[in-house]
């Protein structure tokens, strides 16, 4: 293992993080609060990430396994810097629930221990919104958008980062790739942010709740979440472009050179908008006597998008909606956004293979002599990609076993524990039962925080980059 | 596809059906019970039976596609006519409910819609509890040992019906194996009759609780299940025998003919005995305080046997014992018995499979240059075994997440809709919330009670054999 790399592209992360740092000490300054906590931990950060590139590499060389590794240490790392902001400023006083809503914030998740938001200095809440952002696209990502390396080299960060079975290259040029995708994401960001500011949100409010749509994270700045807005119009605009922030990020870059029937013609985007048709149409079903037809429509759309995006906003308490749309939302759950996307879940390409899979084994079963070939987007999927998504649909099946099993310790019903595991590892944010729409993750022991921060940095590096830290072999010298 | 081969089948399989009716037959005389729902029942089972039987096959050749349909239509004709007495003496006079008991009774599954058990005819009781015998080791095994058929045809027929990743066969001719297993079968339940006889049950009750041991099936003759006795002995003697009907039937083959080293090295037989003993620990380490060691201690053997072997006999209410406690008792139903026993689940060879074959991925992914070989007792698993388990357990979630959310319009909770789910797809009984230990299935819609059903045959019958009868390509002619 070439760990002179590892430290030296770590050390480069924890200065990207100091600088993006200076975004929320700019916001503390224009409000007049202590630029303190974010000026400490600009300091913290880069002498870290300093100290870190005095290590000379001897070699350039890395591959899958210092890729993952790199991930893995960078998205910790991150985690627990990106925390001190809040312990300082004392926002939120205990290292343990920092450390949790941080990683959240990192992940995307969304999931809160907070129970006043509100209460929170302003350019803290910024820093806990921004965190969305950064987590969405990837910090690692965006050091490769800056930094001058081989393409192949970082194509293995990229795989380790980037969610979804296969990571597609857009341009030969890794360095190219990851600087088209986050101008796509910087693009939408700041159009969310325009038309949130025309539905009458403070400029402040509209970039933090566009930052936590980008990433499909989650957190608001108001402790109704985005029910305090009480706005259609919001909504509409949310849930559309979390219909966007959902969709496979290559799609858009076909668009925007011309290659337009190419990206329609992706089975996974069909799909998807067919999935997001069918459950708004079951919520229409469910909820129309209650809310008539155009509030349920409303709702619908909104409570759709923010489930299958695994963004996790709260407009309605779903946990009053009948039975069938819980289990609805679970499902949701489980598949979350596009690969290549900023959602999180299974991913909807995923989903389809492993239904394609299973689907062909039945056939091999009942019918031996038949080959049964499983194809996407025209094109037959090698028996390796049919098989990868297997093992990954089982680890995150015993991830999220394992930490139902670890956090019910704390004797909550099994509702909230599995759906509370789900949606870490799915990095949606609320669940059922005590952590529904109108609970939070406070309730929760210090043990079961730490196990769920650390289920979050697995559904957000998608298993391997961050089961690699936890593996003996990887330590040893050899 | 050969028709006529399965018509004559499954004609044979509706006599033998209604020659066993007159063990219920031969209880109702016993106790002085109108004979009159047997003997209708008999008579109309036979000619069915025999109508089928006209059907003359042109050939003798089927396959595998053959040897699927053949067990599927068996199971669904079984519980369609086992439901006939039920319906015939008002002992449950609704279609669905009857039919729901019975494919609960012949699946092993011991799910019941009773509200007063003991109110039933005494032979209604009988074939209630039989009806488990039969399913445990498969009526189609029975036919084998019975029905002179060539070998390999045979195997065809025995794979679809006896669980777990392989079958084994344990002498080259499948009749010979099937006798085995049903002498082997039979021995232990006069074995467990006679001990339970000894614990102060009257012959009936002692027989019937074997039955329902035997298949790992859970039906009881009390309202109260096993509790009713309140006795240390009798727990224990169905705990002891629940550990035996949950062990793969080859290693006792194995210690008959004297290779009992060969038998003792399994290593799901290690992991089986591990895994009781872990689980029995933590429901001491949850439970002593409440109960003092010596009960912790013997409510931690049975309720870790009832749920690990699928039976689902119930004693202690777990609905109040520690939150992890019931955590872990979801994930013994998601696990079950061993292959090639009675008990119900995914079983505990392919749980292991499936945690060394994910093991091997994420070597795979991690350093893609070492081969990674997953390996069961000392010999190499094929990558075809291998992606034989992720298919079957993918399909397993896929149908255990349908079932949730077609129940869950009935309107309960969460957590009873999946853990019913769970426990109709792991043939296991009770689960938690309203269908825990104090609940029944009663409280469910007769669409729900019909999907159950359904899905137990799939769990029963682990999934394609039944799933095949869904597949419009199986009915088209060629």
């Amino acid at each position: 293992m070439n760990y002179r790399m590892i430290a030296f592209i770590l050390g480069r992360v924890l200065l990207i993080l100091a600088a993006l740092l200076f975004l929320p000490l700019l916001s503390a300054l224009v409000f007049g609060e202590s630029p303190l906590p974010f000026v400490v931990t600009i300091l913290l950060t880069a002498l870290c990430g300093g100290a870190l590139l005095l290590v000379k590499p001897r070699s350039r060389e890395i591959y899958a396994r210092e890729g993952f590794v790199c991930v893995g240490l960078s998205w910790l790392a991150m985690s627990l810097l990106g925390c001190v902001p809040f312990l300082i400023s004392g926002d939120i006083p205990h290292f343990v629930d920092a450390f949790f809503e941080t990683t959240s914030g990192f992940t995307t998740t969304g999931a809160s221990i907070l129970n006043d938001i509100e209460s929170l200095s302003r350019s803290g809440l910024f820093w806990r919104s921004f965190t969305h952002w950064i987590g969405g696209m990837g910090v690692l990502v965006f050091l490769m958008a800056v930094m001058p390396m081989s393409g192949e080299r970082s194509m293995h960060i990229m795989r380790a980062e980037v969610p979804g079975p296969t990571v597609g290259k857009l341009v030969p040029r890794a360095k190219e790739t990851a600087r088209i995708l986050y101008i796509i994401y910087t693009g939408f960001t700041v159009a969310e942010t325009i038309f949130l500011m025309f539905g009458g949100m403070s400029f402040y409010e509209a970039l933090l709740h566009a930052f936590a749509t980008a990433g499909t994270g989650g957190f608001s700045t108001r402790n109704a979440s985005i029910a305090a807005f009480d706005s259609a119009y919001i909504e509409s605009v949310i849930a559309f472009f979390l219909v966007l922030f959902g969709m496979n990020f290559n799609l858009f870059y076909l668009i925007l050179i011309g290659r337009v029937r190419e990206a329609l013609s992706s089975e996974e985007l069909h799909r998807y908008f067919e999935l997001i048709a069918v459950c708004i149409g079951l919520i229409v079903l469910g909820t129309v006597r209650h809310y008539g037809f155009a509030q349920s429509l409303r709702h619908g759309f909104f409570i759709t998008m923010t489930t299958l995006s695994t963004a996790g906003f709260c407009t309605q308490d779903y946990m009053h909606w009948p039975a069938f749309l819980q289990t609805m939302i679970v499902i949701l759950m489980f598949i979350g956004g596009c690969a290549g996307s900023t959602g999180g879940g299974l991913k909807l390409s995923r989903v389809m293979l492993l239904i394609r899979n299973a689907a062909a084994d039945v056939g091999r079963v009942v019918n031996p002599r038949r080959v049964n070939r499983v194809q996407m987007d025209g094109k037959r999927v090698t028996a390796e990609t049919a098989g990868a998504v297997y093992g990954y649909v089982a680890l995150v099946m015993l991830i999220l076993l394992g930490c139902t099993a670890l956090i019910s310790v704390d004797g909550f019903d099994f509702s909230t524990n599995f759906t509370a595991a789900l949606s870490c590892i799915s990095n949606v944010g609320p669940g059922l039962g005590k952590i529904g729409p109108s609970g939070n993750f406070s309730i929760f022991s210090s043990f079961s925080k730490i196990v769920m921060a650390i289920t979050m940095l697995f559904g957000r590096l998608e298993v391997y980059a961050m089961l690699i830290l936890f593996i003996p072999s990887t330590w040893k010298r050899r």
